[in-house]
């Protein structure tokens, strides 16, 4: 009975599924895709690794080194939110992420001579979100902050 | 009689020794001597190896990953840039290097909303420069360049 409620609530959730954001996300993991084994993959199938509960968060160790994967997934998810912001601007958004290897770091957007976005990160053995509609919300959050940055100083984004 | 030269070249050099710039950078070179090993060594002598002339830099290879005490002098570098705009602006200029092991990468020092500079690197195995005078002048440029865009943008470095 579980599983089944699971899966319907994996099908029936996305309200989030159809944000831009979103779509961005999946175009970006679908890039992935070189051999194609992901042709017969819903969306939702493919972003299940980013959505981790609460009660899983807490299980997840934060002693080794982050996994590789959750790594390429946080680079996945500020590049989707670098595209999304340039969808909306028209203007570039470059990434820089550095993170040392315990699981901490940092990562800017900029754009021209603006930092679009400014992120300390932390723990992030537990990257994730409670649910799809999360990661739309939280995608969304950081891709409007970023426009937002830009309305606000035009001339320095484009300098 | 060549000995001799180069020695009294290091010695007599320094227009650049006197630079605020290359104090700042002798400043966090001393800063790295935890044991006190360099307490007799003059501040020429500290220098020597951000100084590689044309010839012994085309001598360097770039096939394997450059040595990590050349990735150190890099570090060393911007944030000796870091700490002179700070020093001129009064504003803390935060530098975030990546470095793609095989020698390239980028380095970005933002202030508040701020690009103050962003430089892309390669061939970071031969980082080094002709003489003290011109790591004196290369700095100053980097410095006079932040400091310049500072002013050029002061709510942007305060927002």
């Amino acid at each position: 009975m579980t599983v089944v409620a699971e899966i319907e609530t994996l099908d029936s959730a996305p309200g989030g599924i159809a944000s831009p954001f979103v779509a961005t996300l999946v175009r970006l993991v679908r890039a992935q895709d070189a051999y194609g084994v992901w042709e017969g993959t819903s969306d939702v199938e493919l972003l299940k690794p980013f959505i981790v509960t609460k009660e899983q968060r807490k299980a997840l160790p934060l002693m080794a080194d982050p996994d590789p994967d959750v790594l390429a997934r946080l680079e996945l998810f500020y590049n989707a939110v670098s595209l999304s912001i340039e969808r909306e601007t028209g203007l570039v958004a470059s990434p820089m992420m550095k993170m040392h290897h315990e699981g901490f770091g940092r990562v800017l957007l900029t754009t021209g001579r603006l930092v679009v976005l400014s992120r300390h990160l932390r723990d992030v053995h537990r990257f994730g979100f409670d649910s799809i509609d999360k990661l739309a919300s939280e995608g969304g959050k950081l891709v409007a902050a970023g426009v937002e940055a830009i309305t606000a100083y035009p001339d320095v984004a484009r300098a």
